[in-house]
């Protein structure tokens, strides 16, 4: 057969697959403990209500026969945008239905963003660490991506300021504002209000990526950046609150951007599942079911939070550093001394799995890291994966009573 | 606000949008008859049975809660694979599980292939006419689109050779090789070993578009194009046999695209919704089901297209001209010295919409003709549909007695 090694493009040859998924088989493994995935809690799925949601979808018709079975709008099914825009509005004074496109996960609108918005060679800013998924959009779309540090108030804007003032243009801007992934931190009030001081001063676009807001377990909401700039898109997600299997986003963009946008996802999919759209409207319009499904979401995962950090104290004591986040699934620890690729085979041995924190960068400059999930596993099992990460690093108990 | 257009990306600003798409708001107009959509019979969704299905998609566990619910594999479900495989290769005799991935629509798959295969300037053939949706994928990945001639046999792929003595060198050949989208034409088993052979004897990947298979309602089953060749990727749907709004379809690719593929298509949108591959996986593991549901739906597509084709003889005569289909969705109808693009708003006023066979084609070949569905309206309405037709076209009855 031909070799078809010739006929990849540019961006299949250069393209990298995310880490974590690459480590997914492993997760097969019996007994394996994995802090590694971004799963949202199994044991939390409302698998009732869906029933009824289903049930009620289904039960919906439609010029066309039974609406979530037929195709739909390019947009989005439209009950749903009015009520995603009426929630943004509530929050941001400012988005109108018709600027809000349903969206197959975020991630495609991560990537709806890069195809409307980016050439090869553009230059893109991203958080230091970043969302894996949006790295691997933007290495994709052969975007030159320029990365600015981040702090417990996350994005440091006075460090991104600098780099503008010297020369950097870039297109967009990507953030993950609240209980970032990695980093857990959310980004501080005045800094988002800096930032789209920036956009609106430099001329770029802020992906404002928010799919852990409701999943706050401490400290008090912040508003989005989206109130401050008519620059900001904002992404949200079914993801965390309903479930992931729907795979169901959207985002909220200036209007100007929209039929761009809606051209590019006519071409990746003509339209997101009509059956998980009409699904999430029915889960999204229940107020009383929705409340009490959230605050149980929130007390679940302050409690997986806490038992991990504590573990973590008791386990490793000085030999690990980390700040306890507000919300969202991630402890971001570092292991100082530890170059925490290279341990990760030992780890996974000892049935225990995480991410490296080299694979949120494009630098090494998180290698003594770990991205740490609490969110998927039960507090027992927190207790002994914090347990065998004692024993996996160096200086552990393990590396010294039982070498192999 | 700054002025967005100057952040538009250079496929942004060149896309075209969907001509369907853009008239679907027309299908909200009181007493509209639309031949224009190429959506299923609304009226033979077994919507029952998707009930079913979700209540049984729903009862499956997994490592992480409800597997319908949670994340899953980007590759798709692996026993949803393994019966598509086991599908494909009883057609093939060739395909394995770790070729299939499941996409999010066929559209999709179309997508996931022009990134993985496509930089800018690239030569890509279509048939004349060609599947709108892949028109304009490869017009947003920036390709050099060179059509070919099709007749009731498909493609001329004697054409096509010639152009590839010519000098031509494609990086994919796309084709819709039963009741092609909008010609209805199958392309010929003759046709299909020739294709395979150019395609092996000049390196380039045939993309094998084929959601109607099954809609057969007259003639004899034809082999796939991938039998023939290892570089063909099969595409499939759920989206005419069990209901488009599902998004579930799949590609059948050589191992050595495999890489490729998946990481596009964890950049695109992570995986295909699970609830929906747990619910096509329920109805299609359900044999005496799928095999009445098929039977049903092709007496039902065979009567609907029978009734047009017939009425269309009586209300237009020789006004009209076309082939008709051995399955699938379409009538190609050629208007001997009639622009439909000019007529398209005639045709709306008194109540009938179609496509404009210009929408088909990247320079002026078919602007005589229209495609027109039968899918989706009921005999009566298709009869009244062909009658508005003819009152609508230059020498009608209405451009005779009530001129406006």
């Amino acid at each position: 057969m031909s070799n078809l090694d010739g006929l990849l493009s540019a961006r299949a040859r250069t393209a990298r697959s995310s880490v974590i998924r690459d480590l997914l088989h492993l997760l097969e493994q019996p007994g394996m403990l994995s802090l590694a995935g971004g799963l949202p809690a199994g044991d939390a799925f409302p698998t009732e209500r869906f029933r009824l949601a289903c049930d009620r979808a289904l039960s919906r018709g439609g010029p066309y026969g039974a609406a979530a079975l037929q195709y739909g709008p390019t947009e989005g099914v439209g009950e749903l945008r009015d009520l995603l825009a009426r929630d943004a509005r509530s929050l941001d004074g400012r988005t109108e239905a018709d600027e809000v496109l349903v969206t197959t996960g975020s991630q495609q609108a991560i990537d709806l963003l890069a195809r409307t918005l980016l050439d090869p060679g553009d230059a893109v800013i991203v958080e230091r660490p970043a969302y894996l998924g949006s790295l691997q959009v933007f290495a994709a779309a052969g975007a030159s991506i320029e990365s600015v540090p981040s702090d417990e108030q996350g994005m440091c804007t006075d460090a991104l300021e600098q780099q503008l003032r010297t020369g950097l243009r870039p297109k967009l801007c990507s953030v993950v504002p609240n209980f970032q992934n990695p980093s857990g931190a959310t980004l501080a009030d005045e800094r988002r209000v800096h930032l789209a001081e920036l956009a609106d001063r430099y001329g770029f676009v802020i992906v404002e990526d928010d799919p852990y807001r409701e999943l706050r377990f401490a400290g008090s909401d912040v508003a989005p950046i989206r109130e401050h700039t008519e620059l900001a898109v904002t992404l949200g997600s079914t993801s965390k609150v309903l479930a992931p299997g729907l795979r169901v986003g959207w985002l909220c963009a200036p209007a100007m951007l929209r039929d761009a946008l809606v051209r590019a996802k006519q071409a990746a999919d003509l339209h997101t599942s009509t059956l998980s759209q009409y699904v999430a409207l029915d889960l999204l319009t229940d107020e009383p079911f929705l409340r009490a499904h959230i605050e149980s979401l929130c007390s679940c995962y302050a409690e997986r939070c806490g038992e991990l950090a504590d573990a973590l104290d008791v386990e490793l004591g000085e030999r690990c550093e980390f700040t306890r986040p507000d919300g969202g699934f991630f402890l971001w620890v570092r292991f100082p001394g530890v170059d925490t690729s290279s341990v990760l085979e030992a780890a996974l041995r000892v049935g225990v799995a995480y991410v490296p924190g080299a694979a949120f960068t494009t630098d090494d400059s998180c290698a003594d890291r770990a991205r740490l999930s609490f969110a998927s596993l039960a507090p027992e099992q927190l207790r002994e994966a914090a347990r065998r990460l004692g024993e996996a690093l160096p200086g552990g108990r393990a590396v010294a009573t039982t070498p192999s």
